[in-house]
């Protein structure tokens, strides 16, 4: 069974060094936490993601969820370990005090994330998708919403869904057709059938919440006449006690490449009685400003798989004895020298470990550019910040997940025959996060998500001022001999990273099909100068505390080994992505159906 | 379930016209074909896999193999299909007519077996070992083992497996224990474990030889140790007929992420009777005679499985209506408009297309050499034939198999949520092919056999060979105006390639574990240069017809297009992966194990 030890070490390094997550008093309750909080909490969950959830996640994997007479039964195990979750109180963390949350930021939130969905992805999700239905009442949902669903989707005892996909309609929910009817009392009758709904039904908690996208009678065409419903598995009672069952069902379950133990499932709504969130004909907004958040939940997925499935890799690659050095005998007393002395496991262990650890760090800085927007004092600073969020946003999810799934397929290959295998668990970790690059919007809609509305709409706005904090971290550190190297990598990254944008703001007015057939590439080099940016800091934070007389020195010394890692390697791929979308997009827009 | 149109217009194009196989007259055997002899032998493959493997490769999947009682029951379908295949004689195509084969050459032989893996790996695989037996033993068995086994093999009445592997030596053959005894008339006991045996035991034929790879009692230490025996899974008589049960049997079945369909089988030797295969101790060496083959073999079906998955999403790109184009809309009779317009879409769909037409080019050319080297009149021609594919069997057995297994991500990708459910049959598709990469010597292995012994061993012989003919190739067009792009591509990437060749002869002196961080840069690297080495010719063969005045116009400006589309997207990459191994090896290679 794979193996996990959560980064406890590298959290602390993140929020206490390099985010100094304890100095900012700028930011709204960020006052009441500090790094023995903090610790304690990652502690906690890291003993329970390791203790709970892990030993769940090959099992969940083989056994899958069943429908039976209509009702979904997750694998053995989870529902015990779901409910030792909700009492526990795992579900509250970054949640709303008022309604029983602990109001921590997302900052440590994204991070007890992370290690839920390295050790279990597919039962982290029954979790993660209620959070998003709590963000989506908590933000938009009338005060009687509230009430009704907003403790109990808190503490977990209730768990919620987002009902978006229909058969026809993904990508484009302009063509969508669930319908809703006015049913008196502010009461909707939606009927309509959704498709991929991750945590459907299941046998973990009393009540699901679904929310579910659907046009009401006089609604507009296309994407301004979707609206938002909260519909009710049981319908709920005055007093909070649970009703009737209401008109809807899961059923059928999706047979897919992996994620085996979250239910998946086709849902089936016929005249269920559900309440507006929010306005009319706004849902797919009050869906959007959820975005960021659920997104980064998603790149986080892309991260936490990564990882535990890195650590394995090494575990195996030190202990499995195979050839020898190329420059001779490494290992003497060995019938062979361990994988590790090979150079290609090792160039595939360093990617692998150089791309979780920046992006944990920009993960970390995503998460807290969501806390100043919402938690900034300066409301000129919780802007910038929500600016910031929203540009990275198609980042940490479409670039992450994408270079998290090639990491997990390394560290796969890095097993040789034995990764193909089952029972070794790391052919799982493959096909699990394989759905990160698809849901929540395909990758291919980020990248455009990327250069169409982050970087034109705001006309580079967001993007300027990120350009302005790069410039200034260079000039920082610009006299630092030691830090040469970095930056040098930094600004290259960088370099590649202007001319390509000025590639993509002609093409908006000479041909935007141009900006399309570029766009995957800009966000592939957008990530990587995104990670050097991160590995410039981290590598100057590393400096100054071996400076300082840290005794932790080969914790540092192996940051900055790292990130001169990150440059040399990860680095190199810039100046293909420019050249890329310079000379080939053009043969994308032109190459005419006839001929494909 | 998916679709396949055998690629049978684009056989024709590289048999007729690119590699001119039938001017081929120095090459024994040759004068006995024509094109319609080609033309009518794969339609005739093309039938079977499309009418009767394709319609068997999901439940394939679905169903997988069953060790019942010791003995592995195939899925539903696979032992009727077997038979046909048999009583077809498709087994025969290349195989010896001294033992009744039909004496095909490999350049005909690999598109079949495009076909078949396109259709359904798992299934093409119990033929595919049979072929490497059969190869075992024709080139290096005794007259009286080739009299026993090979009809058999041939008409595929019986079948074959190779075993090799066991828990504890995979790529480190060295470390293998399984022991030969001599049991008496030229027979021998072998007794041990193999692991990771693909049709080691089956349903579908009446005996099984199994090639083992096993220690005699006075072997020296190591991989010249090693001596291969033929096996059968029922022993022998005289007169032909089957006798007693071997004492072998499949002791369990591999779970697996793919090829279900396909029994891999732990296999228990003890005490079988087996015969020597070569002379004593040489058995590596014996194996390492077929690499060649059969590591084309497995290249493959790097392409036949991204081809069939490109048509698939082609065809899904083209069906599925979703957005609209960023230029405005495309199709307005339409409630949105066709995949294809959106550029990321057609990026994922040209880079398919264009490794898979390049890398059948490429295959062809391969399976043409290796038929020189056994087939040409003049000596000093096929030993030149055998360089060449000495030098590029790790390039279509690695390069091949890892941007194979891209495009099969690439192509899941373009169905979205749907590429993730079983019922649409990417997902399969892709974990299918995942094993191409790791078994027949893993993909860094092949890197390490391109840098180490086919570049390096012979000084660079085959490689000044294959770079004198690129140069020759640009000289003949350097002329023509409308051959300038694809050129400048080609130089291009040789340029790269070159420098990136300085580097790892220098490290070869310096540092040799520098040659291992870098291989496997080094060959990507050299893969696209390959391809573009291919579309220069296919371009400059597209060219000629147009000139004469080709009736089928739009076949090769098709051509042309995805020639430049290669050289403008695949070519943009060389320039990273030479900055890459000239950057980052020196970095990987000095790593401290403890700062992982």
């Amino acid at each position: 069974m794979p193996i996990y030890q959560a980064p406890l070490r590298d959290y602390q390094f993140i929020l206490s060094e390099l985010l100094n997550i304890y100095q900012q008093t700028d930011l709204r309750g960020f006052d009441e936490i500090d790094a023995d909080l903090t610790d304690a909490i990652l502690q906690g969950v890291a003993d329970f993601t390791t203790d709970i959830m892990l030993p769940l996640n090959a099992s969940g994997d083989l056994e899958g969820c069943k429908l039976v007479d209509g009702k979904v039964i997750t694998p053995k195990g989870f529902k015990q370990a779901y409910k030792q979750y909700v009492e526990d109180g795992w579900a509250t963390l970054t949640c709303d005090p008022e309604f029983g949350g602990q109001g921590l930021p997302e900052v440590i939130g994204t991070f007890a994330t992370e290690m839920k969905t390295a050790t279990n992805m597919a039962f982290a999700m029954y979790p993660g998708l209620t959070h998003g239905a709590y963000s989506a009442i908590h933000v938009h949902g009338s005060d009687a919403l509230k009430q009704k669903y907003l403790a109990k989707l808190v503490s977990g005892e209730w768990t919620g869904t987002m009902n978006l996909t229909e058969s026809h309609a993904g990508t484009d929910l302009a063509l969508l057709r669930t319908k809703a009817v006015p049913a008196g009392d502010e009461l909707f009758a939606i009927s309509g059938e959704k498709i991929f709904i991750s945590s459907g039904d299941h046998d973990l908690a009393d009540n699901i919440i679904h929310l579910v996208l659907a046009r009401l009678p006089d609604a507009p065409e296309g994407v301004k006449g979707i609206s938002l419903f909260a519909v009710p598995k049981f319908l709920v009672n005055a007093d909070g006690s649970l009703g009737a069952a209401n008109t809807l069902s899961a059923t059928g379950l999706e047979h897919k490449m992996g994620i085996h133990g979250n239910s998946t499932c086709v849902m089936h709504f016929d005249g269920a009685i559900g309440e507006l969130v929010g306005a009319p004909h706004q849902g797919l907004k009050a869906m959007f400003t959820m975005m960021n958040q659920a997104r980064l939940g998603v790149g986080i997925q892309g991260l936490g798989v990564s990882d535990i499935a890195y650590q394995n890799a090494l575990v195996y690659a030190k202990e499995r004895i195979q050839g020898r050095a190329l420059s001779g005998v490494k290992q003497p007393e060995q019938a062979a020298d361990s994988l590790l002395v090979h150079g290609d496991v090792r160039r595939m262990l360093l990617s692998q470990k150089s791309f979780n650890e920046g992006t944990r760090a920009l993960m970390g800085q995503q998460a807290l550019w969501l806390d100043e927007a919402e938690r900034h004092t300066d409301a000129a600073k919780a802007k910038q910040a929500s600016a910031l969020a929203a540009l990275f946003t198609p980042i940490v999810k479409g670039f992450v997940t994408d270079q998290g799934f090639k990491a997990c397929v390394d560290a796969q290959q890095v097993y040789g025959g034995h990764g193909y295998i089952n029972e070794w668990g790391m052919e799982q970790f493959v096909r699990d996060i394989r759905i990160a690059m698809i849901y929540e919007g395909t990758n291919g809609v980020q990248a455009l998500d990327l250069v169409g509305r982050k970087l034109l709409a705001d006309k580079g706005a967001a993007l300027t001022l990120w350009s302005g904090m790069v410039k200034e971290l260079v000039q920082q550190h610009a006299t630092n001999e030691a830090m040469k190297p970095y930056l040098a990598g930094l600004m290259d990254a960088a370099g590649d990273l202007e001319k390509a944008t000025g590639f993509i703001v002609q093409s908006a007015s000479k041909n935007p099909d141009l900006i399309g057939a570029a766009s995957m590439a800009y966000m592939q080099l957008f990530g990587i100068c995104a990670l050097a940016w991160m590995w410039t800091r981290i590598a100057a934070t590393s400096l100054a505390a071996i400076e300082a007389g840290t005794e932790e020195t080969s914790f540092y010394q192996a940051k900055l080994k790292t990130a001169q890692f990150f440059m040399s390697y990860w680095g190199s791929q810039t100046r293909s992505l420019r050249k890329q979308i310079e000379s080939s997009s053009a043969d994308i827009v032109d190459f005419a159906e006839a001929d494909f």
